[in-house]
């Protein structure tokens, strides 16, 4: 076994099976507190809540607790393995979702025969919940599955596969951008792969000034054009009148390249047809679709974001669904609407144009880390994400009519210690 | 607002909104940890549970994972309040399963628009857990519900309204007849009640050796007898020819009052006209079918039991389902059946007649406890339940043939803290 297979496997494994536990928040020593905590005493918040429903969120978990929900279906990019197999992806995210903003996750893993099962299925267990986080599942099923939960739910409902990938993308290609003295309204952009990922980006790209006409979406038939009858009506918003049929053709000239795709895919001929300063997102896990090391030799003047770690810009979803969901259960918005997203990515975006602490070089073993070529986007471990990203979410929300509540106490936030308490 | 109602309220609203948190087992500090629990390393155990499913106990908390699941269609003795309404209730359920037996809950709300309905969306989403407490489900569709989930499921799945409750009743009742000198294959019993507790309460009962012709179970419409036509199947199964037709003619002669119904409907009469050493649990709460002080007033020779945690003999299912599903995880019981709930029963019932250590009588505040009419069942705060009762179920599961996995490493357990750590 590889050493990374042999760690990971006795990460889940020792010293007991998973990564989560559920934990009492409350006394339960005496008599007194379990009489409290059940029989009689839980009957007082069970006929205030019956009273008035919004009390479930004074008197439960429910105001901090997201599910994440899979019905395993596209389980990273190892495919249809079914819900079981997608329980430790669910559980990790649930890891995270903790460790970066204090959510508290229920992971749901659901084995429905039909989409409309799955819908059913999520809208009858969705008031347990303050949010749901859809997860990996395929397209193109995924989109009806979220519009028709979005549509059902008085909460916020999110397939974080598309959304929370376009949103930690468009944050690094606006600075990308910015960087290489370009515009959104004017990139060329070549996008290889039109699965759930790509066509959230490429929409968030568009409403954030991307131009229809200039995107080039790829499949596994090639460029997404007009003259195609094999479209369904999530790819064929794409589709516009061109002569491009191959990735080699869209690429002569581009601005942008973004790969939600597979490993080594683009090839060095292929960047060395784009445009001055390219901007190349070779987002493929854990491969990407060239290497970063291929990719400088090719071409000095390119700049690089992967989804690794290893290697800087990393494009990482972690990057926003913590933050987002913590801004929008903080205010109990009833959807993370347009305005809740591109909030996020403004405040992504900003924070990597200030000054970067010790602590978070430090982190990730770097000397220094300054706004450009090499950090378009912040690092993970950045504590200043929590302090950032929700309070701008938070705002929108508000501003837009979705939230229920107005800025919540600890706005602005100081510190994670200060909110969360550890 | 009473004393109660103020400190129940401020106990679930503060600091923070309900009772139970989700937590992190594993290290987090560090982008390698990180990079284990999530992408890339969560790779490993998803390809090793799509290669046998069975490894989801060893790399995910499934193993230890019970959903406690309610529509609130009988909340308490509250009635159907909505499934909403029945978070705090189920929240608190999830508290004394880990507080008792260190099983971690998730408590699930379903909005159902019929029993089908509920029982198709706890089958889509019961791959998620390894056991399935059912709560606060009106009968007679609880039956059914539990019935059909039982079949689809191959995880245990137990209502315990109606099992929990008819365990520690068998328990108790066992020994109050042990001590009055009498047997269950002769005891002349009255139920006052035809709910889900109460039929599950007889029917228990009677497997365990009492004649269905010694049983008179009464609902609103007065006693259950052959000549009705208006009774479900589940009510029908204790219909025999009698001439009795209320309340007070069963209790005449009777040896066993067992009150699954509401507070005050047991009168000083009634209770005069049953045969000596009457047995009577009025577990109605939180105000009993008849006051203890009224009952003893009344008969100098009762034994008496009451839901209550304020009296002697308290009839709790704190005392069953935490050690039930402890034992039946622990085994990977792939359900809960009846010679597990015998198991059960007499491991609690045993208990009682073990000297009680001085622990146990500090936490009640009482000088001595020792088995007699004052003491016919164990406290639930008595650490030696968690030792004796999921060993005892572990046990019949293994001999009945419904675990997967033998003894665990742990059994015969010394001491709670020696198994879970705090």
């Amino acid at each position: 076994m590889s050493d990374l297979k042999t760690a990971a496997l006795e990460y889940h494994a020792q010293p007991r099976p998973g990564k989560l536990s559920v934990e009492l928040t409350k006394p339960t020593a005496t008599a007194h507190d379990l009489a409290l905590a059940y029989s009689p005493g839980v009957a007082e918040p069970v006929r205030e809540i019956a009273r008035d429903p919004e009390l479930a969120f004074k008197y439960t978990g429910k105001g901090n607790l997201v599910a994440v929900i899979s019905d395993g279906t596209a389980i990273l990019g190892l495919g249809n393995l079914g819900p079981l197999a997608s329980k430790p992806v669910m559980e990790g995210k649930g890891v995270l979702f903790k460790r970066f903003a204090g959510v508290d996750v229920f992971d749901i893993e659901v084995d429905a025969e039909s989409p409309q099962a799955f819908i059913d299925t999520v809208k009858r267990i969705s008031i347990t919940f303050g949010g749901i986080n859809l997860e990996d599942i395929k397209a193109p099923e995924c989109f009806e599955i979220e519009r028709a939960l979005i549509e059902q739910c008085d909460i916020p409902v999110f397939h974080d596969d598309q959304h929370g990938t376009a949103i930690v993308t468009a944050a690094g290609m606006l600075n990308a951008l910015e960087i290489a003295g370009k515009t959104l309204e004017e990139a060329k952009i070549v996008c290889l792969g039109a699965g759930a990922a790509a066509i959230a980006c490429m929409k968030l790209l568009v409403s954030l000034g991307a131009k229809i006409e200039n995107i080039y979406m790829i499949d596994r038939k090639g460029v997404i054009h007009a003259g195609r009858d094999d479209l369904n009506q999530y790819k064929s918003v794409f589709a516009h009148e061109t002569d491009k049929r191959t990735l080699s053709e869209a690429m002569e000239g581009a601005d942008v390249f973004v790969g939600l795709s597979g490993a080594n895919l683009l090839s060095a001929e292929d960047l060395a047809r784009m445009a001055a300063n390219p901007i190349v997102f070779a987002c493929s896990n854990p491969d990407p679709e060239i290497s970063p090391a291929l990719a400088h030799a090719t071409r000095s003047d390119v700049i690089m974001a992967t989804g690794r770690s290893d290697y800087p810009n990393q494009v990482n979803n972690v990057l926003g669904f913590p933050f987002i969901f913590r801004g929008a259960l903080d205010v109990r918005a009833t959807r993370i609407n347009e305005e809740m997203k591109i909030a996020a990515v403004n405040a992504i975006r900003e924070l990597a144009k200030l000054p970067v602490p010790k602590e978070v070089c430090d982190a990730y073993r770097v000397e220094h880390l300054e706004f450009g070529r090499e950090y378009i986007i912040p690092k993970p471990m950045d504590q200043r994400l929590i302090q950032l990203v929700p309070d701008a979410v938070a705002k929108a929300a508000i501003e837009t009519g979705v939230a229920r509540l107005g800025y919540p106490a600890h706005y602005p936030l100081k510190s994670v210690d200060g909110v969360f308490g550890n």
